[in-house]
């Protein structure tokens, strides 16, 4: 069990996304932290030239920290799909193009498919979650969520790849689950969990540097 | 079950790694075809800027087609570990650095793993076989040999991560195994197989596209 250092008052947000702003400002607004947006500092976006999600969301972590003197919270996150070896992985966005066109990437991953024989379908959605310090110290934490591709797409509650994973133990794909179900966090349980890997990654984060307030 | 295009006569192998010609050369002479390197006939080296292994592969063989006229055939290999979603994945070769030490990336490998609680240590090697035709015809033959990484490393009988790489059934790492029994193919068989990634995709490749003279 490592030693945690805990985040308490002023956190950076290192993205330009607001939906994944708004979100971490929700989860975190129960445990005291005020969560203000690289975006609205104006901060500059890091090239993400890093070989795994860990190491992108700490570039953009370290980035954000040292440039505003604040601890930074920041994510990285994609589709791995186990007969491509890990692919899209991190060129998750980059499948879909300038246009976020995410129909043409599912489309993508499915024909990659097909040029294999009989590949299986097993996939996981992962996502790092990295605190930064801007005396250097970090914190990783990552939720994956396991399940399968399938097509077609099924649902319009998600976005991105969401209407084609159907997550282990669910006959329905994320994007005919509810934002709700997936992205929510029970803190009254005695062992709080999460359907997605974004929120299982952040009720590891909560267990190791949050305190309730 | 998709049909393929015989390979005969003479093929580029789109390398300048000599360790792989003189493998795809003893691997193909019983089918009577003649490698020549693209490195021996003065190609570029393509950048590989895919998002997959076969992308890779297909790069390189479908320049040194262009370039050459003739039927091309490369390989593109990785290591990917679970726990890493992927990586080292596509840089796999970019960890050993420009002075390849594999021993450093094996240990980058173990850091990486160690920054993640109690991660599981599965991990498989991948080779993705690529034939182009001039006419931009292309076949794909991967082949995964899974696993598990250890630490210490053991053996000195391979190269890369071998030592770091114990297949699943074997008490030895990829180290410790002759080089016969890794990439050795037994003809005879009515179901030839092979250990190794690189072997188990050409055993794909000859049941497709080549035919014994």
């Amino acid at each position: 069990m490592s030693l945690h250092r805990a985040l308490t008052g002023r956190v950076v947000i290192a993205t330009h996304n607001a939906g994944k702003l708004r979100e971490m400002q929700e989860l975190l607004a129960p445990f005291g932290i005020e969560a203000v947006s690289a975006g609205a500092l104006g901060l500059p976006v890091p090239d993400e030239t890093g070989h795994m999600f860990a190491e992108n969301a700490a570039i953009k972590a370290h980035a954000a920290a040292k440039a505003t003197g604040l601890p930074a919270l920041s994510d990285d996150s994609g589709l791995c799909v186990d007969a491509l070896d890990g692919a899209p992985g991190l060129f998750t966005a980059d499948w879909a193009g300038p246009n976020k066109d995410f129909y043409a990437a599912m489309e993508r991953v499915m024909r990659e498919l097909e040029k294999r024989e009989a590949p299986d379908r097993r996939a996981h959605f992962v996502s790092a979650l990295v605190i930064a310090w801007p005396d250097g110290h970090e914190e990783l934490f990552e939720g994956r969520v396991f399940g399968q591709v399938v097509w077609p797409p099924r649902g319009d509650k998600g976005f991105g790849y969401d209407p084609m994973f159907q997550p282990d133990g669910f006959a329905e794909t994320f994007g005919e689950i509810s934002s709700d179900e997936k992205h929510g966090i029970d803190w009254s349980k005695p062992q709080p969990s999460g359907l997605s890997h974004r929120a299982r990654a952040f009720v590891k984060l909560a267990a190791g540097c949050l305190h309730r307030v």
